[in-house]
């Protein structure tokens, strides 16, 4: 089949500017910022409580495409490992997936705390939580 | 900035034919099938072994991209809903998020168990599953 395109349904805003801001992960992060989601997707919103954790995809538009093998946290001393066996935002398609807690909403403005990305960084969607 | 075109790395193998044949989540499968991946892509494997949760990201390829609002599991009792408040395949960029237990590994074929995709469906991203 054809490649798909990706529609950008908004974008992030935070003050995490540079990749040495970035926490290593959502996890490990209490980074807040805003979600901003175009006025075409905002439809799509209906339905999200504050409270509630978030799955946001993100595009990681300043990754690198065209690297199959990256060293694990830079650390060279334990040698390549496949993409596909890592988090590292290096892959094909630079997708990121964080679960984020909703603090606040305000029409298409979403407050998030948790956040690992740079500011700029577009969205591509969000989902419900799966609670196991 | 530009609609970023997805790489497609690999595809689904499966005997899930059908939507009614497929289980709601992938938390509530066992199916088994394979995830096939091209060999251009196959270096980014390395690293992956049995026995580990990988999460893998489907592009639903006949879902449709231009409903904003689903009624939930198709109940109209409930009301309709924005998409990014479920997991409705239906969404204007429709990703898919499985979590899939690893059973073997033969070059670039992995078997995996947990499916709720269809047949076919084309796969683009493999991630290292964050262990809370």
């Amino acid at each position: 089949m054809k490649q798909p395109l990706l529609q950008l349904i908004g974008v992030l805003h935070c003050d995490i500017a540079t990749l040495a801001d970035a926490p290593k992960n959502y996890d490990v992060s209490a980074k807040v910022g805003t979600l901003e989601i175009y006025p075409a997707y905002q439809a799509g919103l209906d339905g999200i409580s504050v409270g509630q954790t978030i799955v946001v995809l993100f595009w990681l538009h300043r990754s690198s495409r065209d690297q199959l093998q990256v060293y694990p946290r830079g650390d060279h001393s334990r040698g390549l490992r496949g993409v596909f066996a890592t988090r590292s935002p290096v892959r094909p398609n630079p997708i990121a997936i964080s679960e984020l807690a909703v603090l606040a909403i305000d029409g298409g403005r979403l407050l998030v705390s948790g956040l690992d990305m740079l500011d700029g960084t577009p969205i591509i969607d969000i989902k419900k939580k799966i609670i196991p």
